[in-house]
């Protein structure tokens, strides 16, 4: 890197550049021009012990950066940790050492532990830039990442941000790997888990691709954004909570990879369960049900990519010493009525109350999830935990404690549906064989969800049920007029449903 | 897309983000409060007809971004075209429909013709995030481009820009695909042929990684940024030119890419063969000389890797109709003795001035270079080129040519030597068997070349060379102290030579 003797002044410029370091400096800044940095190039900004690396922007405003200084942008700032108009030097700046793995990676080798470890603390410490993010992901994705290499990345990301330690043996987890509208069996497995006795402290995701997240439902019902003091007096009050775990700083590497494969819609299935299980170590979970839904709109759609990737969160799980179990689930249509969080807060509550209208497959699933968590404690009979989840469910002592968890965390206001609505129809008589998962996710977030928490989707016919000509399908909510005319465009594109004979349904051999 | 009939003022922010849209919101707007854009998604700025795709950043100083405004970074703001003040919506992006054929690529599959003019068409109009294209450019680095498909994105971005058109049967040209210090012989190619009768406008790149590129060495001589029309003016009299190729907007979608390749350190073939023969496709070149350098530190280190890159070269040339001659040179150390624009300028001008001081593997290079681009000519007869343009070198025309192109395009006073220097000596007797182009280049570099045109290493000992203990390998130039002290530092680590015994001098074979 090309020193200097002279130095530039410190400022602040208040740009959230979200996880890459920008810094800024003005087009006749003289360092700029005699020392030939180009765009789009990275220099390193120093002061003695401290350096960071950061993208430049270049700037032809005075008022946004003088010539004589250099303004950091928000994150660039901070990591910096100067105060303004402090004298620092500016470099070029060598890539990060740990992209001579990347490098490795490209050229199609495998990469060690210490490799990982080099990479997310580079990462961590924001000295990759994007498009070096995106070469890390696009190569491990492409090349595949071979099962050690996947353990590696998962403790290396483990120990980028936070490790929460419980003082009990047995901490409980359930997580599915999502793709499934309306999937919200975790609001009905804690407050049964809990209810036994079990701790099972979940934190749960906000919708990133999804019409609804886990947090964004339990939000319809409680205050979800809980610091780590307040949570475990929750926890020591009621064995269970369901908070967003953004707040944790858990794997925080994870959520910034996270940020890059989104866009990209890639789905390795490698990452997936390094991105998992490096979230399950950080926050203490020693026993993990997994739940994997196969279908041919699910996001595993083979029974045998399924297997695969259960022996992948084994192989991961006990090397890094967490008890999982994987179910594999019915993934060919979505789960309950609802998609949307008011929708699906209505479906959990109708189970958990036990009214004759809850949704039969949300309960079914719930217990079977719920049981399987139970049999993690060894007084529980193999077998017996079914029985006990629902004993649990129809007594009334589930729907209790999430009453009581709701009140601990924070009751929320009811919130109302969208006023606005619009039916969809079947143009044929049959029966129902088919239900794309995606499509009906589309709809629902085109219609507002999850920022509208009462826009969605409300089903009222499911796989193999039969359907005259005319007769709805499904109900269309939304708040605003504008999102109400997408959902519409997108349905009339196409309804989502198959509608044909009863043999035409896919089979699936499930729970091997 | 979420739309809103709510609607914000459009702002221009003098911010170079460098070939990415980026818009700038302030955090308390109500539009980003309420429609929940998240930082890094992008979204799309509206206004009727106009529509450009932009990167988030959320700012929190109303100096920058006022509540009720958008502001956009100086590119967005041109590609939008509409004056400040102008009422602008926006909503949640589409990722740019050809990203559906890179998620394909990503997946492992061929693409087409079509995907790969959309893909190039969507990044010439910034729709692509720096994410994006770092995914393109990793996956087709890491699957591979078949030769159809570089074929097809040989097109698809010399479509991109601007196309040159010459009105003569025979626009000659050559390339070498570069990595070898001091390989300046397009200096002397070029007068040689324009003095022969040829039409040679040739357009040469800055250094990016290597310590001197054509543009930047002849700029010690004479101006190169050079428009259209003054340089048709130049060609018409000179019949030869040697400017920078930056002003053109030949194929511009391949320097985007290029900035995006080169932090990564890729070098897929396919790639380069796109890179090159895009830009002569653009620039008008019917007649091509390509130079393959093959060394230990080339960029090439095998024959048969020369072999199918050539072959590369020959079925896109064919295809997209240029005629194209690969030449597989020898690439084992640096050519000529200077390495950084003074120093290798110095030894072009003792090449065409015929003095006895000249270096002779630069000489006899050019001369073989000159003289298969001669051959190109219809009237000379096969094999007689080296000889006419042995002829023309040794007669002064070429070096006549070369002073009349330099004061066409318009002559720079005399540039010195960086006044500090160091010397590296020899620790060993025996004859030198290896130069590493790379550590030389590197040392180069860190002098300060090809920033400070004075800087860079002059070489006294070549492969071959008899050596004595304690004598000067190379003199290291500088013209600042810190570079000095770091490119001191960089051949304290190792010379970069191997001495030892005349039989360990690798043998290559070239010229098949």
């Amino acid at each position: 890197m090309t020193d200097t003797s002279k130095r530039l002044m410190l400022r602040r410029l208040a740009i959230d550049t979200n996880r890459e370091n920008v810094a800024y400096l003005h087009r006749d800044c003289p360092l700029y021009r005699t020392e030939g940095f180009q765009a789009l190039s990275k220099l390193e900004v120093r002061d003695g012990h401290r350096q960071i690396l950061a993208v430049l922007n270049v700037v032809d405003d005075a008022g946004i950066v003088g010539v004589e200084d250099i303004a950091l942008s928000e994150q660039a700032f901070a990591q910096m940790g100067l105060p303004e108009g402090t004298r620092v030097t500016i470099g070029h700046a060598e890539p990060p050492s740990s992209m001579e793995a990347v490098r490795r990676k490209l050229r199609g080798d495998r990469l060690s532990a210490a490799d990982y470890m080099a990479i997310t603390q580079d990462i961590a410490k924001n000295r990759y830039s994007k498009i070096e993010m995106a070469a890390f992901v696009v190569t491990s994705g492409q090349t595949g990442l071979d099962r050690d290499e996947i353990l590696y990345l998962t403790e290396a990301m483990a120990c980028t941000g936070k490790r929460v330690k419980w003082e009990e043996p047995l901490v409980a987890d359930k997580h599915c790997i999502g793709g499934i509208p309306g999937n919200r069996t975790s609001m009905i497995v804690v407050p049964i888990v809990a209810a036994h006795g079990l701790l099972i402290p979940k934190t749960s995701s906000r919708a990133i691709t999804s019409p609804a997240g886990t947090a964004d439902t339990m939000e319809v019902l409680a205050n979800v954004e809980i610091g780590p003091k307040p949570m475990r007096t929750i926890l020591h009050a009621r064995r269970g909570c369901l908070v967003w775990g953004g707040t944790a700083n858990l794997a925080p590497v994870d959520d910034i990879l996270i940020a890059v494969e989104r866009p990209l819609g890639m789905d390795s299935l490698g990452q997936m369960v390094a991105s998992i299980l490096s979230k399950k170590l950080a926050a203490g979970s020693t026993h993990l049900i997994v739940d994997i839904p196969v279908g041919p709109t699910a996001k595993v759609h083979h029974m045998r990519e399924a297997l695969s990737l259960r022996k992948l969160f084994e192989y991961v799980g006990d090397r890094i010493g967490i008890h999982i179990e994987v179910i594999i689930t019915d993934g060919r249509q979505p789960i309950g009525r609802g998609i949307g969080p008011v929708l699906e807060a209505r479906d959990v509550m109708q189970v958990l109350e036990c009214r004759t209208e809850a949704p039969v497959d949300l309960r079914e699933k719930s217990l079977r999830l719920a049981g399987r968590v139970i049999e993690f404690d060894p007084d529980v009979r193999g077998g017996n935990g079914y029985a006990l989840a629902r004993d649990i469910l129809d007594s009334g002592r589930a729907a209790q404690r999430m009453n009581e968890i709701i009140d601990s965390q924070g009751r929320h206001a009811p919130i109302p549906l969208g006023e606005l609505s619009f039916d969809v129809k079947s143009e044929q008589q049959g029966v129902v064989t088919a239900i794309d998962n995606l499509h009906l996710a589309r709809i629902a977030r085109l219609a507002g969800a999850p920022m509208d928490k009462g826009a969605g989707v409300d089903l009222f016919k499911k796989l193999g049920d039969p359907v005259e000509e005319g007769e709805v399908l499904y109900r269309v909510y939304a708040v605003f007029p504008p999102d109400l005319r997408f959902a519409q465009e997108q349905s009339a594109r196409g309804t989502g449903y198959n509608i044909g004979l009863p043999e035409e349904i896919p089979a699936y051999s499930f729970g091997l």
